[in-house]
């Protein structure tokens, strides 16, 4: 150290180097849905397919992000934005790790979306659509969100009091009201083979 | 409340999991130092001495988490705050994916360092000071931050004109202006072997 006077802007791990470690392509699964479509459990039956492969993977959902990095955000409109901000900013560095990221938020909005797209090169992000009818969904309501909103207790809840813009081109759809779970991971699964993530 | 409405999921894959997967348990060294006293030079080589014995690190500095992350932040007290806070809740998703992350950041107050420790599990955090006289990284100043700091062109510049306050017990202490390098990236390697972040 005292010898070296020399500051480095660039690691000694690349993220090449990376991808040749791990045997996969790092990259983005970006998921987008309606509030109970079922994107946080698909992305996490998908990690444990890809993990079982020896894949490095790692999911970014409301769960680990709203509690941690994003805990000083709320809920209007310019704090989602943030909040997505943020997460794609995380993802960059995960995908720089060499780390296949999933990811699970409605993000209902396509400028939104637009933006975040265009913080990755296109080979390392994928958009999969988790297209599920606002009825069957708001039967759903696992965590009575659809209902409070109803009830208006929950201002700007999307697909109630605040619009969904579907995608429109996702690198997928998958029809959760119809579509088992095996077969929307399987679909994933090719997906990210087809797209050469992964050569397992 | 910004965590209202957020509800917890547990994934399918642990951090247990993840360790035993890359063979070595993953945790966080976190490096702290006055500007040009080494801090990037030292993670950087230490990740590469890592990556070669298959280890999955990732170094989190200014480079990368002040031009995406923290990039709407400044560097006033509160924003240096902030820019801290976001870096340990990054940290902490980096460890539940299995990695060992080395960080390179000034972190010049104890108040902060101590909320750093504090958002992890005692084994999991390791506190490295890179102690070096403050003349020595005056005459480094690799940036002219220094200069410009003495000149008035800064404020607020550690060292210079705001404090920096050294670690009362950091688990390693490294003298950069006369330890060599390579003797530096040994005693690290030796750090984290004794603490059994890795067996090899």
């Amino acid at each position: 150290m005292a010898e070296h006077n020399v500051v480095w802007h660039d690691g000694l791990v690349s993220r090449a180097d990376r991808n040749l470690l791990n045997n996969h392509k790092s990259g983005v699964i970006w998921t987008t849905g309606l509030s109970a479509s079922g994107k946080s459990t698909l992305v996490h039956h998908v990690e444990r397919r890809l993990f079982d492969l020896g894949v490095r993977t790692y999911v970014l959902d409301g769960d680990n992000v709203r509690h941690g990095i994003n805990a000083n955000l709320g809920f209007s409109k310019e704090d989602r934005k943030e909040n997505l901000r943020r997460v794609a900013e995380l993802a960059k560095l995960f995908v720089d790790a060499g780390v296949l990221v999933l990811t699970a938020f409605i993000s209902p909005f396509r400028e939104d979306r637009d933006y975040i797209r265009s913080r990755f090169e296109t080979d390392d992000y994928l958009e999969i659509y988790m297209r599920c009818p606002l009825a069957i969904c708001e039967t759903r309501d696992p965590k009575g969100l659809y209902k409070k909103a109803r009830a208006g207790e929950i201002r700007d809840y999307t697909g109630i009091s605040s619009p969904y813009e579907e995608p429109e081109t996702p690198d997928l759809i998958i029809d959760s009201d119809v579509m088992g779970l095996d077969e929307s991971i399987d679909g994933v699964l090719d997906l990210l083979k087809n797209r050469r993530f992964i050569t397992l």
